[in-house]
């Protein structure tokens, strides 16, 4: 089938699934869930096809480490999300506003689903349930493409889902899993039938995606997450956060990469926190004036700094250091190198941190806590569609909300604009909330 | 000077906009006001040499219309405008959550300006003003760009506006007049330091932008809005509504271009209702199957619909009509052939009216009322944005919230991910709002 028959089709469903009650989009989803509880050992087998691949292919551990749906308590956990999903309060149908424009007319603003989602992803095969969950409980189709690593489990896992769905008002077009097969390019093209692109994976895929398609694109490409220690600092939590920041999960989008640090403070203490992340296994990267401060650590873990340490997302135990002169200065460091995702200052001098959170151009700004918690899980959003570093609709971690959009119902009696100011007469609007 | 340079520079004065406070921005506004009042006749001369211009190039009447200043009441108006942007509450820094991730832990999210806006308007002087006063106030950066038939306007204006922000807090380089020479695909090129593209002016004008940048358009190409007539109907409220929302102001894109009838409507009522439109000097495109039925009235104003009668926009005194067969068939047609910004259901059946409501996929669903309300004014948002038929951000008549994004930051004091559930650890959240 061709990408337009896909998201033509798509579209179709999505009239049909716009109208469905939340107790119907709920159902279908506990649908899902039980036959894909039923049908565990042959998800589990077809992901083991997968896995041998995988590792014939010599593919990355940590790829090999995603890809695994057997890793203990990774099945439960993924099914126990799609009943998560169902037991959210309906997102649609939710009056944002409320105005009395003049007697006997109306006007309230509606959430209401954004129509037809295009979410490609790479490894994870969990991401068809998580996914699927979301778009059917929001109200919104979707076309799901997975990574050929995954294309086993994602067919057998496809199949089990679009059978359930037969069962359900859901209209089994609502959710398309499109097989490895198909073309992306061609689906990339159909802006008319399609309103959200949803990329998770590296970030090449979202690169390569955001260039080649008009529709908007949810995600991230980069995340280039940096920390500004202060000169007013506490050196227990500085060392705590950034080793946090830059270990917890090196291979995050929201580990830290860059530590700015006030040039003001002792070189003892400069060397304490670097010697912290040394420590830890991290290799920093250092800029000149940082070298001589260096030079009793080990070395083995001291690199200089590239040209463009300070534009790179490393994802792995690595991160650039190096000077600024004062909080103005690491501000407009940020502003011009980061990926306006996650940004963190250290300090105990609270107006040094407001300047620092009013100033920041990014998704998230953090004043003493790890850049790790820009994570939807983390936020209490309950269940995480991306991060997106946009910077118009959703932003930051996206919950259930990034995939409503709203609509204005208003409510007349016969009501015309020919007799109002504006219009052509005098009559005034009241404009009043309701 | 380069687009990408006048790009970077919009984007360095938006990050010292971004910090000022709500009366700086005010006042800034305050200064331009007054100096552009102080200004009038200057601006007025300029304004007449455009207007000579276009009557020597015997542009239309209604664009020789939009462009001139002098038009009773247009330069108060356009002042006053200023000033009530100016006396707005302040949309930034306003707190729309606030969630407590554990003791010493909250989450915040805070609105806050966009970053860059690219502004690109045809005829109307007036939008500087109006555009100049909405960026300010909502603390991002503006780049205008008028057409080049309100090029003397514009660039005495322009001027004015420098001039004024010089003496304030503001940036002078936040807002940017870009003269006719210089290059709009440049600019458009410029998605790394530009966030948002706002056209203002012709179909041909945004659908032409659309397909000519990767910055998200905020915006609509088509109007294309539809009436449908329900079998339950009143008489008088239709032919008001149908007659108000296509000759109220044609050229409006909350004009309607489709008409829509139950085929179960007596005839005499069909044909009195289409009668309602050809007295108004309207002329009606009509479908086959309504042919007989209209062949008493002044064929001056009765057509044969053509095959594209149902994709069209007229923005002139024309409407094309048809029958349907029941809401539901109402409703496809619309979902398949609107481009999604504003219909309508006439009906005295508030069942059939609320499945319209929940059933139609565009920004504006009404019930019994002209689809010319739909406009910021009309909707009291104080001024408008623009109108959009996006599905994300912003959608339907926009105001001031539609240059708004936000931002979550995070205040901690030395919190770590990896003490908790999901990071390494078993500290749990707390997730209570505040």
């Amino acid at each position: 089938m061709s990408g337009e028959a896909i998201a033509k089709e798509a579209n179709t469903a999505f009239a049909q699934l716009k109208v469905l009650t939340n107790t119907e989009r709920s159902q279908a989803l506990e649908k899902i869930y039980k036959s894909l509880k039923e049908h565990k050992s042959s998800i589990l087998e077809a992901n083991k096809l997968d896995l041998e691949n995988a590792k014939a292919k010599n593919l990355a551990s940590s790829l090999i480490k995603r890809l695994d749906l057997a890793n203990p308590g990774k099945f439960d956990s993924m099914l126990q999300g799609i009943l998560d999903v169902a037991n959210l309060s309906d997102p649609v149908g939710k009056v944002t506003l409320a105005k009395k424009i003049d007697e006997g007319l109306n006007l309230y603003r509606v959430t209401a689903p954004i129509g037809v989602l295009l979410i490609i992803f790479e490894s994870r095969p969990e991401v068809i349930a998580n996914i699927t969950a979301l778009a059917i409980k929001s109200g919104n189709s979707a076309i799901l493409k997975g990574g050929k690593e995954s294309y086993q489990t994602f067919k057998v896992m496809s199949n089990i889902v679009s059978e359930a769905l037969a069962d359900t008002k859901v209209p089994s077009k609502a959710i398309q899993l499109i097989e490895s097969r198909e073309d992306v390019a061609d689906l990339l093209d159909q802006d008319k039938y399609i309103d959200l692109v949803i990329p998770r994976g590296s970030n090449e895929l979202v690169r390569n995606i955001k260039s080649n398609t008009k529709i908007p694109v949810l995600g991230h490409a980069d995340g280039i997450c940096s920390i500004y220690v202060d000169a007013n600092f506490d050196p227990v939590k500085a060392s705590r956060i950034v080793v946090d920041s830059k270990t917890n999960y090196p291979a995050g989008c929201n580990a830290v990469e860059q530590l700015l640090i006030n040039k003001d403070i002792a070189g003892s203490e400069v060397k304490n926190l670097i010697k912290a992340l040394v420590d830890s296994k991290v290799t920093v990267h250092v800029a000149p004036e940082l070298k001589s401060l260096v030079k009793d650590l080990n070395q083995d873990y001291v690199v200089d700094a590239d040209d463009d340490a300070f534009d790179k997302e490393y994802l792995s135990l690595d991160i650039s250091v190096k000077f600024v002169d004062d909080v103005r200065d690491a501000i407009d460091h940020i502003n011009k190198h980061s990926s306006k995702h996650t940004e963190c200052i250290i300090t105990e001098n609270e107006d040094t941190a407001n300047l620092f959170l009013k100033s920041i151009d990014s998704a998230g700004i953090y004043w003493n806590a790890s850049t790790r918690f820009a994570d939807g899980f983390r936020y209490g959003f309950g269940t995480e569609v991306g991060i997106s570093t946009n910077k118009i609709h959703a932003r930051g971690p996206v919950g259930l909300e990034g995939l409503m959009s709203y609509q204005y119902q208003l409510k007349g009696d016969g009501h015309i604009v020919g007799e109002y100011v504006g219009g052509g007469r005098n009559k005034l609007f009241v404009h009043e909330d309701i």
